[in-house]
């Protein structure tokens, strides 16, 4: 049994790999590769899954999941550069799916902690037509 | 192999714990809590599975699944409220989560008998923002 | 030159007429006119004209507006029962018509008071399917 | 880890089994046996998963996917009455079921060889409320 | 004041002129000139205005709008290709426009005499990125 | 009579006016003035008006508004930082209206020029919440 909350970030990125010349980064990357950075209103959906309490009929407690997004991602992503104001993509590409593994990473220990749900996928969407999804296994 | 239908009703409810004080309630349940009650246009996708009949390209008859859904769930939810209208949710709290079971209860055991196809997953949307998703499995 | 807001509101409502038998409600407004009530997630088109100040490349601060429209309609409307709960609705059908024209004239006025912008259409969604839209004129 | 892309094609269509009666394939079939066809604006979602390159941050170059489902199914597909000019569906009913297995075969050997990737599913929306989804086992 | 109702169909058509070469016709209409047809999912948006009904709430009674445009339009057209099997079509070819104008052409005198609203506008999307929209006025 | 099509581009921007104090950048612009950059995958609708043409059914060569609209703004504004490289936005903010009416400066002469339709209305969308829309009159 799983319950989804969806959320929203405005940000920007570029894509860069440093140990390349600017003509690999471009050949590679595309436009994507523009220094001066692009960006993207990004969709997340957050999935938990558990069992249901017959006290509240929740999962979990969907206001405290949502203030946990905010305060852990959005706070942290919207309205910002990827590339130089988040720490995480300071060594590490932007993609689409290295966002999705970053944000699991920002939630899952704190969704376990502080409820007895936990964090079954991470999916972001970087326009209506890509979206990646995480689940806690790399390969 | 998978196919799915959407759906969609629209209903009224609240969240209200009969042993709780109405202060419990406003504190656990926030603007949920409110008796007069508030409502939703909800969203429903049935998935099935099943092998393609290679006579029909069909898993499923879509336009049977469309009349069982119609007359099991939207003829008793849709312009309903309910906690007050639904016999299930007379003592069972109708969270999004709660929804996808009762869904699952009333389409699942009919599938079965009804076509060569098997019920997989019943996914709720309460809005675009948050949507519950049910397998058959409590946990 | 034209900027709109996008704003979503959950609600209860019926339809009833209360000169009119319940035979006279059912036949002119179906299920719509079951006193248990149902609902719906609203959305709310706002939209304001102006001149861009050649300083803020504004019409009208769209964080004055959403903080405009969060007091004004989303706090009053928001989880609540628009006939029993929201006073320009205890005389008058909530229907999609008369809840574009309340909004209008909850927010008519301290658009024109509180920025260089003037109100110059509410649209309100009932469903994907079904949305009023009002420009100050009831003909 | 999985990442999706998604495309869009318009085409037309019709449900007809040549070894039934017209009056059988119009009782199975109901609106959709209509020999002039009908058409759909269709979207198609494709998934795949692999591990993430730490030197590019990607699962799979997207623009390579892009490309490819363009050459191998939007070409073939768009703008094309499936029954009458593509060469899986001169047998076979073009049903969502049917075309979903049908853009399976023509993407998953391709994505293997090309990539580092694997397809893991094709979801095919024939309209909003229409969708089926293949996953390479038939049952 | 005006309300606007939506609803759906799925069709085939061609562009075609018969007047010019095969050759004319392909390099003006592209793809669109393949004589098998192809087919979308056509959104349509119906837009009325008039007086609200003190009595009612309502302009119109949107279920008596919803039936006329499902007789008039919908079982027209849904599930039917456009050139070979809707009148208005036999010899004009049915771009987006030319569908706009002729459902307009179907409402507009039956919503004048059957209702105390008017016909404003009627709106087309051929796919969410390209719409029609038609006031009465070919110019 | 009108016709519209919808293209969308993903863009950074940020929101600074520098006859001002970083402080009061901060106060009015908010989050929008963080120099680093933040980013948005803008929707545009481009409508123009006209008289059908008889022969192809056409107020406009879609393909031909398409392959106008990509080369004179989505070859511009996609993947680029607006403020840092688009010229009309060097001194000007590039705040939805202002995008807007950038647009419309670069469309509305080659629309009139090179068809027999006009410019009626260039819409962009910031968000799905926020559009701004300019019909050529700045007032």
């Amino acid at each position: 049994m799983q319950i989804t909350r969806r959320a929203t970030f405005s940000a920007s990125h570029y894509y860069w790999n440093p140990d390349w010349s600017p003509e690999q980064n471009a050949r590679v990357f595309g436009k994507c590769a523009n220094r001066a950075g692009h960006g993207h209103n990004y969709t997340l959906e957050v999935t938990v899954c558990g069992v249901v309490d017959p006290v509240t009929g929740f999962i979990v407690d969907l206001k405290w999941l949502r203030d946990l997004i905010e305060r852990e991602v959005i706070d942290v992503y919207d309205h910002r550069h990827l590339n130089l104001e988040v720490p995480e993509f300071a060594q590490t590409i932007p993609t689409t799916e290295n966002i999705a593994i970053a944000i699991w990473n920002r939630l899952a220990a704190a969704i376990a902690a502080g409820s007895s749900a936990r964090l079954t996928s991470v999916r972001v969407y970087e326009t209506p037509e890509i979206f990646a999804e995480y689940d806690g296994e790399l390969a």
